[in-house]
């Protein structure tokens, strides 16, 4: 049942950093294109709030990694 | 069955912190694009509000730990 | 069960979480760009709100982790 | 079988409010942007309408609650 | 019953993958077309995030390619 909801988990922790990381980049490209030179501030907040992301979802791999040699 | 909860729940919390500092992260970026100069006020904002989603996502890590642990 | 429901619970207020504060988030610093002599009001009317998800979430959390150790 | 409800009922009591107050917020912090005079009109209509989602959502917490000491 | 969420949870990695950095390629060629002399700085952003992406969804096939051999 952990061996289960380790494969599953880690696939559906994917699909958030996915999904949030692509919307913060998309945002991010598209924002530069507009205003070239504030791409400094722009790059900043992309790199934090991807970066909170990021932490999240490896947490939750951590999880996923535990239940595989846990359960 | 707390096994197959803590790799799910992860997954799933992973993705609602996604979504959420996901539309934050790209409000922001595109707020500093079109007002570069109000970046302080923007930056402060969007780390306030993805703090607040982290720490529920968080919270809903240490709970799947707990059940890897203690299930 | 009560394990099983703990886990998943979790996970599922993360998402409400991180929609609803995600929402907040991307209005307040969109708001703030557009108008940035505003921007005490607009925190102001921010953090309460977030807040109130907050409480809700966290409530949501303290019932899962009262299910790993009770249940 | 109460259990698994306590903490899935608490969660999806969570998204309920989550995306409720979520959109109230949004919408007071870009009409505050719009129109900042009508700042304190526009926090007391966010207030009275947030706190009758929170009433509902703090009543469904505590069915939950009581869900995990009697049943 | 480890093997079962191996195959699936690759596929949903992949889900997650594919539509985040779907989202962050579109937007940068669509960027990098409406600004060209910006091409570097969108780049920049473009490898950054997509690599994020790329670290969550190989841990996720790593977690399952786990699967395979201790299931």
């Amino acid at each position: 049942m952990g061996l289960l909801a380790a494969g599953i988990g880690a696939g559906i922790a994917a699909i958030g950093a996915g999904i949030g990381i692509g919307m913060i980049g998309k945002g991010a490209v598209e924002s530069i294109a507009r205003q070239p030179e504030a791409s400094g501030d722009i790059r900043g907040a992309m790199i934090l709030t991807a970066a909170l992301i990021e932490g999240v979802a490896l947490i939750a791999a951590i999880v996923c990694i535990l239940l595989v040699f846990f359960a």
